[in-house]
């Protein structure tokens, strides 16, 4: 029923342009889809249902089994589901021990005289995460008979972290409302919790952060912790935590208190009290996420404390209950004249040591804030007496909302095979938050989560490729982006070889050509006020100098760039020797990272044999002419795809390439105000005056 | 895809209530729906599609035929769509005549020597509507090849208006976010856009006002127009017009005047130019809806001149392209002593003869703001020489947001069938406003929506059927509740008579219940503040005194109600002669009515022969034990209607259950602490201290 209302509205659209019945009679074309499905679209109707037995009892036994009904196909053989310690499998010596508490193993075994597809695991969240690596097997090629997946996670804490706010809004959330109703909970789990729940455990997520990090104190109260067990209900069978945000000057606002000073005995006895509360209601409850002396949120600071000193506390009111306390690094202060880029590590690196073992460091990719391209954050390698979690942006703040196609995979690997030279070559960003560099205990990864109530999640397809991306490199992070980009595309549009070249090649351009058009050569933070959409690299009146596009572009008639080297803020110098050495010199760092350490000449000669301007305007142009590209790799898949899908990606394209476009027009109008200079040769000139691009405004720009 | 995929939300619900096999095999259970389908729901996959002929050529035309074909089940004779001037008719004789612009005729005739199901109409929208008559009357249960169908609806402007904001909330919407995207558009047109139209269609509404009467200039900018251009085209061949709720201050705001004075030639010729600024984007566009001089809002008093100043003014800039205005007669102002239930007639009363020929006056159904129950408007029948549209409100800003459930049906239907008296007996409000009273050629009704981006549009089930009503009596002003209700609860429901009848009577007893358990017998807007949803018949500290409860109720230790008599504010003289006899006297006035009317004391005998305090108690435990009496109902039909369905209603009935008892206990609590009296005997205490229930908050109310 649903999917007839949806056929009528997109046939309706098709319609008015005067195409029903060519829609009605393309061959091959798949029936309409909404996006809802996800990566998770079903088996046809009518596959034979396999022959599923499980052994045990369990919810999320059960779940796991009817995942393997609904969408394996062709089973010849009976799939047996079972935890590993049933005794039946003693005599087969599987490798069991290695999959500790989350991992799969799935492999066709005799089981009581019969060749059986054995899913197991150590817990039933394992056998539940083999169920969905054997579905996604299948779907994405395999032969059911031939299956032998070994799979544990390489982090522990794979968490999506929710910028939700109470009253339904989302902080930088492009997909419409927040996903959870607290009007209506505890008392109504609407199903949209458990398809939510589902579609995370299908890719390993484990731990969900429910409201956003400049958290409401009333998150914490009587009633909202109700609501917050409601849905910690939905989640558990799915192997998933409720985790909060809390603000640290709760036991002021909602405690009555005079102080929220971390070392004042009765601020630590109302967050003990609280944490009892809370695991009354939710005995597995995940623990606490903090933004705490960041961007004006309240924090141990406030008390002449140290981040540790706040996040120790916590930690000691959440430890007895196995809770753990996720600390931000992303700190800056205007009252610190220190180049933003080096303040999270002065602040933190001395307290390297000092955290309780159930707190970890959640520190961002890069040193400013989730930018099209950012150098690695030079935390990484620097706390090794410190778990440290990396927080990744999925929702699209800086890359063009919902509407801009950029697939995040490259940026994810780019950090995450970023080697901090810690302890050596091969010390990678991967190896310090997987504890293999270090041997810690407690390992985590966040994605700030890029899902609404918008019917299809995330605001668009491709954006869901993102969510996808995430969550596999969670679970792994050395996999590849082009990998996981093709294992998403043919969940999510069939195995069609040509639509799924075409899908990888648009996904795996995408995202540089979003550095092209907005920030290239290491340029960043140059939008204008209000929104992080447009352009605004002239923007020089804000209150705060570190807001301002100046402040990081530093372009005037002499050059470009911000100069982190020892003739500069000396930001290189944070990192490890060896990387250090090679950022200090223009000539050994990478292009794609040059402004960002170094303020140069606009004829400073590029490894292009032409200047800095004629490669800058260069990748301007490259930015825009990728989206043009992909436009038409889309084009030619439209036979392909379902007329719903494939109109709303044209549309949001066409809007991309406009703003591509716009992006480049703003910038050079802008750079050409700086540096007087022509464009090169075959370069078109910006459609308007830099005037207009001034003029610009987005007062109602979603998201903020 | 989608209905899978939701079905294995619903059922993994189902699976952790331990259920999975109960509702895998439940005989008789309709398949799970999320309510998407609205009163639409398709036809069985595989029934025969229906020979459908179009003569013609129409967008409008195709649309219908493709309902046709996917909804008429059974059809054993050819349909065929064909305006009424196609000559073929024309031995016929049909009476086409009386059909006028928007009626249809569906009839089985000979057409070729075929007997034929005719469906037509003067115009393609007629045909359309025609289609949809027929669909509905089969859904409902009619035999196709004896259908007789004719019909025009009796009021011309059948509008829904959006109070959505361009930030995507919508004030008092408890559905969640706007339908309209404005990010998105014009680029992209979301299917639901064309899915809403279509929902609209089925039932004649006509007109939309896609934002908040609180209006932001921004929707009058060049952007904002071609945004609104998109949704119009899409509108168009469904037969709806868009209209704009305009700030009066616009030309100060957006055109940079420093005025808006109505009689300022500068201002003048910026509302002329702005119109045809719109017109040149939208022929069709309907014209504009103003708030004005209300709440805070701008307008002519603003510059000392009248609402037919700015009316009229405003009709001007639109009447060239056969625009029209609809201006709200919700004024009240702080600085006015007079009963707020007055300022309305007071101000537009003298008004009457003085509007441009295009403008209709706005009034809502009462004189304060959607009350559970109000006595008619006294504006109505009060200015013969002017066109007045009833106002109506859909969203249930005073019954209970979207969780408690209240069939407004009735509450339409009392102010339609109530007799102002203007022309002596039978001048009914819906004569005034359909215009037979007076015979005016412009003829309204709006409906406040309850439309937004939740999955059911309309935040639950039953709130569906309240857009349903508003749209059937927009229609034809003198249908019954009952059988609007009964056709909506088969069309939704399907035709099971249990089914039917115990919906229909949950429907029908349901706002009554609404009114005993927050305001019975006259009483209104006794809601705690910065919400409207719980109960403060005990606030009086704001600074209005009209936004106080204790403004309303002038409750005391002597009794309780406004005296509205001559004794009192007199705004019964407002009514017509015959009227305001009835309503002066309290042995006249209807109980239902009383103490909106009459201050007595607690003592006054009632018809009863009981107390009022009595009586009102007795008022509060019915509302109460009614909503326990529509659970029992709801529950004896839970193996009839789908798990996902029928699960959100129980939840919200649950809710709404112990939020009467709520209402009813803190009431009781108060109404004690003002008169000092026992609750009668079998009455229960309320379950906590008058202390308590003023303690409760909601600062996240939704809707605000």
């Amino acid at each position: 029923m649903e999917r007839r209302t949806w056929r009528i509205g997109t046939s309706m659209a098709c319609l008015l342009a005067g195409s029903l019945l060519a829609i009605g009679t393309m061959p091959g074309k798949a029936s309409a889809s909404d996006g809802y499905d996800l990566w998770l679209a079903p088996a046809h109707e009518g596959a034979a249902v396999p022959d599923v037995q499980v052994i045990g009892d369990s919810q999320t036994l059960q779940l796991a089994a009817t995942e393997l009904r609904r969408n394996l196909t062709g089973a010849k053989l009976p799939v047996v589901l079972t935890k590993a310690l049933n005794p039946a499998l003693a005599r087969l010596r599987l490798p069991t021990a290695e999959l500790g508490t989350e991992g799969y193993l799935v492999r066709t075994v005799m089981i009581a005289g019969r060749s059986s597809l054995l899913i197991t695991g150590n817990t039933d969240t394992g056998v539940l995460y083999g169920a969905f690596a054997a579905i996604r097997a299948q779907k994405t090629g395999a032969d059911l008979t031939k299956l032998d997946l070994i799979s544990a996670p390489r982090i522990k804490l794979r968490v999506l972290n929710h910028w939700d706010n109470l009253d339904g809004s989302v902080e930088r959330g492009y997909a419409g409302q927040s996903l959870w109703d607290w009007w209506t909970l505890p008392d109504f789990k609407d199903p949209r919790y458990t398809d939510y729940a589902r579609a995370n455990a299908s890719l390993g997520i484990n731990a969900i952060v429910l409201n956003n990090v400049n958290a409401s104190p009333l998150s914490l109260s009587a009633d909202y912790i109700a609501k917050t067990g409601a849905l910690a209900e939905v989640f558990r069978p799915w192997g998933i935590k409720v985790y909060l945000s809390v603000r640290f000057s709760a036991p002021i606002e909602l405690g009555g208190l005079k102080t929220a000073d971390p070392l004042d005995p009765e601020v630590q006895a109302w967050w003990k009290a609280k944490a009892d509360e809370i695991y009354r209601t939710i005995p597995d409850f995940g623990g606490f996420l903090v933004k705490a002396n960041s961007e004006g949120q309240p924090g141990p600071r406030d008390y002449q404390r140290s981040h540790a000193d706040g996040a120790n506390m916590l930690a000691a009111a959440v430890a007895p209950h196995n809770g753990i306390v996720m600390w931000r690094a992303f700190v800056y202060a205007e009252t610190d004249p220190e180049d933003r880029a080096k303040q999270a590590w002065s602040e933190f690196k001395p307290l390297d040591g000092k955290f309780a073992d159930n707190v970890l460091v959640q520190v961002k990719n890069g040193a400013i804030d989730f930018q099209p391209r950012e150098p690695f954050h030079p935390l990484f390698g620097a706390m090794p007496k410190t778990p440290m979690m990396l927080e990744l942006q999925i929702t699209k703040e800086y890359l063009g909302f919902s509407t801009h196609l950029a697939y995040l995979g490259p940026l994810y690997t780019e950090v995450l095979e970023a080697d901090t030279r810690a302890k050596g070559r091969g010390s990678t960003v991967a190896k310090v938050i997987d504890g293999s560099l270090e041997g810690s205990a407690l390992t985590g990864i966040a994605g700030v989560a890029n899902v609404g109530r918008d019917r299809d999640w995330s605001g668009s397809t491709f954006n869901q490729a993102n969510w996808y991306a995430f969550a596999r490199l969670a679970w792994d992070p050395s996999l590849s982006a082009t990998d996981i980009g093709r294992e998403w595309a043919r969940q999510t549009f069939g195995n069609d070889p040509h639509v799924v070249d075409t899908v990888v090649s648009m996904m795996m351009e995408s995202r540089e050509a979003v550095v092209d058009y907005t920030g290239p050569l290491g340029l960043a933070h140059l939008m204008a006020t209000g929104h992080h959409y447009g352009p605004g690299p002239w923007v020089n009146d804000l209150a705060r100098p570190e807001w301002n596009p100046t402040y990081y572009h530093k372009a005037d008639r002499g050059g470009i760039g911000f100069d982190r080297t020892r003739t500069g803020s000396n930001a290189v110098a944070q990192y490890a020797p060896q990387v250090a050495r090679k950022l200090a010199d223009p000539h050994t760092t990478p292009e794609s990272e040059l402004l960002w350490f170094h303020h140069l000449p606009w004829d400073w000669k590029m490894k292009s044999g032409q200047t800095l301007w004629h490669d800058l305007v260069a990748h301007y142009d490259r930015g825009v002419s990728t989206v043009a590209r992909m436009q038409q790799n889309w084009d030619s898949i439209k036979d392909k795809v379902d007329a719903e899908r494939w109109t709303k990606t044209a549309s949001y394209l066409a809007i991309q390439h406009r703003e591509a476009r716009w992006w480049r027009d703003a910038s050079l109008a802008y750079w050409m105000s700086v540096n007087g200079l022509p464009l090169p040769a075959g370069s078109p000139a910006p459609q308007h005056d830099l005037a207009w691009y001034k003029a610009q405004s987005f007062p109602l720009a979603p998201g903020q």
